[in-house]
């Protein structure tokens, strides 16, 4: 038993059991050892972006980490986009980064590189095995790291020969923390706070946006007033009929002041106290009312599920009975194709259960609007800011969740970013569509330039805004990769669409002309 | 004038014209100032992999820096691949990489990250501007960075605020400084050596790979007997008709032992000496030979030209005739379409002084053997091994040289890793002919997974080196942003549409299916 068979073994033994590789040279013994050793599934990706983005989505669906496979310094570097919104997102994830063999690194050959440099910015947890010997151990300290509450970012960095040199036998599976609980008498504290707000928020994020948590904070709601709020990029939510309703902060600084208007008190559950995306001149950062007291009822790492149920309990609301959504479908639209046309046939067609990934940007709005007492789903959001998100988690979660329908939807702007992964979902027949949002554009950028008060922009600024000349051909580009595609220009070509893509199992993409 | 418009009229007193771009929210004074100061042109790019491959393409044709623009720390670590490129192949560059606004940072928003640290790997040269007043002072300092011999990467962050804050007014250009020459006296030492070495060698690599370096070194190697080498993957390297001809080392290690044989001394100018690119169980990394010496004639930041002048003179070649290799135009193949038939194609076609950048991986050698006695032209190849540089160094290239026609050699799998290369191409009529050479394989890793003594591969192994199924259709893809592109499975096919590619002035694909 090699070092890479060593820790292929002992991922496997701690319930690591799926591998999205993009590999090269010296990471051959790994894949290798994907053979000689039973129970890991390797999905290639054609670009790094593409593997770290569906470990992401994996994670999330799952919450436990997919490893990814990256090839030295380099393919880090291309994964590192995609982990930054893993990271933000709370995802357990493993990296496994090949490197040269030990004593190669002297050589400075062309692919050398500062590896722990490039794998610094986005890991929790770091290291570099030094032995064949020791390869299995970091292993199940890498999954260990992964692990811990809400989840993190693992990246385990071995060189060549310690995977191809002999190693001694896999490692033993560590003890998984769990999230760790909140103080005693907290949520007494806090329901105490509560009962002499006039105005209070619960804003929650993590496990607690399933539907366990959202049931206690709903019983919380209905006995104290409470309103429930999430981040506009949560990283997954349950929502939709038979779940609690939620409301979503929005994009904007001056949106979110105006939101949260009046509000005395805000309770944080997992979250942290909202602030602007970004910076703009003569705009507040902070974006908490001046007036409105913030406290922490549990923090991301800690069990926001128990903390908002024992807040139950000491505000006296645990046999109160949660407010459920009830399940309202809009009818299809007809004539113009647009965010909201688009918001009423996936509402009114979405199946049971399925998974929304939404990159959708500027045209999310509506859809996400409409969806709210759609059949319930899952909603997962880019939390990281960094575009080229949402068609790698939709491959991740399409993995992590066969049995249900993913559907991405996407602004043209971002699915450029990582659009190989179109070809993962044909060669894996994903059950995953796909909804392009043709706008042609940054679209928020145009917002942005003014808002930032840098003008209306001239002819220069504006072509570095403006993705058309030429059109992408989205139809063209996802045939080229494998997956059938359509586009619809009118309400009633999109309802049409959406209906048969649905309807049938495997990838499939729909690119709305707006 | 703010800050963003201070620094980019410094840019463009210093020279530098051209920006390659994704820019974002904290971009968005820099973009307006592409308009209200007159002499920057931006190219927009649809990924960053391709904005930062771009300015390497760009700075290795003019030998002066483009900028890039990019957005907050995942926008560099989309482009970092290329960097590292860029870094191997000691061009020119300097990144332009907005962040947060400095007072924001403080909050943890969401696209928040340590950007220092994702661009510390790849920049030779690194700074945060801390205020409008300072970024113009800042901008001069990148320019002469970017410029120190044989060309640094320099990266310059800036904060959204000292972008927007006004500023005093643009920083005059520094002074650039000329490559250091070599010590007094040293090429008399060197010739000297030459002199008693029975096989003696000369690697050479940076400007001196250009015609009037590559005549000095053949003026010597008439005189002396010396081999004339460059590196596998040297940045730029001139060859052809008119040209003196340069020995390439070999990809393997065992190959480059070979090759150098019974070298005694081997003399470096530009280079260092030869190692392995990667490391193998039982092969060495070390490709010099036991035996041979191994002189430092020019360093690196040293000027390699003037070193061969001096060179040739303290050996006595100064007045002897270079040996130029004579124009020999293979015949068109006819048949089974395969990297020989495609390398006499295009050493028949390739028009005089073209550039070919080759990232044709496994498919290379035969034509860069048949263009050997081809019109001179320019060869650009992979100096990190990252791949995915291909396309965009052919995008930087022509808008570099729109007067020479651009031929990029393409492996299918590293050209799926920065596509978008092919929408700029199409947007900005680049005059680039891309032949993809699909043969569904990262065909290197089949060869490397013996070679690494990691087995022939099982079935899960080898999934992840095999990038078929399903085919990618590139005449789709190119379709999809605009490309016109073509699909040869003979000879006869391709040399049709090399033809015809060649003779148009624009962008064109050609997908060879091996």
């Amino acid at each position: 038993m090699n070092g890479a068979e060593s820790l292929v073994r002992t991922l496997t033994d701690c319930g690591v059991d799926t591998c999205f590789a993009n590999p090269g040279t010296s990471e051959m013994h790994f894949v290798a050892a994907l053979d000689s050793v039973p129970g890991m599934r390797p999905i290639l990706c054609l670009f790094e972006g593409v593997v770290t983005g569906a470990a992401d989505g994996y994670g999330r669906i799952l919450e436990k980490p997919a490893v990814t496979l990256l090839h030295l310094g380099p393919g880090m570097g291309n994964g590192l986009a995609n982990l930054h919104n893993a990271r933000r997102a709370g995802t357990p994830l493993i990296n496994v980064v090949g490197d040269h063999a030990t004593y190669h690194l002297q050589y400075d050959a062309p692919l050398t590189s500062d590896l722990e440099g490039f794998a610094r910015p986005v890991s929790h947890w770091m290291k570099t095995s030094k032995s064949s010997k020791t390869v299995a151990g970091d292993g199940a300290l890498a999954v260990q790291a992964a692990m811990r509450a809400p989840g993190q970012i693992a990246t385990l960095l071995l060189p060549a020969d310690t995977a191809w040199d002999e190693a001694t036998g896999p490692a033993r599976p560590l003890t998984i923390a769990a999230p760790a609980q909140i103080a005693d008498g907290l949520a007494g504290i806090v329901a105490d706070k509560l009962r002499t707000a006039e105005r209070p928020a619960i804003l929650i994020r993590g496990k607690a946006l399933q539907a366990e948590g959202l049931e206690h904070a709903s019983r919380i709601a209905a006995k104290t007033g409470a309103r429930i709020l999430c981040d506009t990029f949560a990283p997954r939510l349950r929502r939709g009929a038979g779940v609690p309703a939620v409301e979503r902060l929005p994009y904007f600084a001056e949106q979110i002041v105006d939101f949260l208007g009046e509000t005395d008190l805000l309770i944080l559950v997992g979250s942290t106290a909202p602030v602007s995306f970004f910076a703009y001149p003569d705009k507040p950062s902070d974006c908490v009312p001046e007036k409105c007291d913030v406290m922490h009822l549990a923090h991301p790492h800690e069990d926001g599920v128990q903390a908002l149920e024992e807040l139950a309990e000491a505000t006296g609301a645990s046999g109160v009975k949660p407010t459920l959504v009830a399940l309202a479908l809009p009818d299809f639209a007809t004539g113009q194709l647009g965010q909201s046309s688009i918001g009423q046939a996936l509402a009114r067609l979405l199946p049971d259960n399925a998974v929304i990934v939404d990159e959708a940007a500027t045209n999310g709005l509506a859809p996400g609007f409409l969806t709210a007492t759609a059949k319930p789903h899952d909603h997962l959001a880019l939390t990281g800011g960094s575009i080229g998100m949402g068609l790698p988690v939709a491959v991740g979660a399409a993995v992590a969740a066969p049995d249900r329908k993913v559907v991405c939807l996407h602004g043209d702007g971002g699915a450029m970013y990582t659009l190989q992964s179109l070809w993962t979902m044909a060669r894996e027949n994903l059950d995953v569509t796909t909804v392009i949002f043709a706008n042609r554009s940054y679209a928020i950028l145009n917002i942005e330039l003014g808002r930032v008060g840098a003008g209306v922009g001239g002819p220069k600024a504006l072509s570095t805004l403006d993705i058309g000349n030429p059109n992408l051909n989205w139809v063209s580009l996802a045939e080229g990769m494998g997956v059938e595609a359509t586009a619809a220009r009118t309400a009633e070509e999109f309802n049409v669409q959406l209906e048969s893509a649905l309807a049938t199992q495997g990838p499939r993409l729909i690119e709305a002309i707006l």
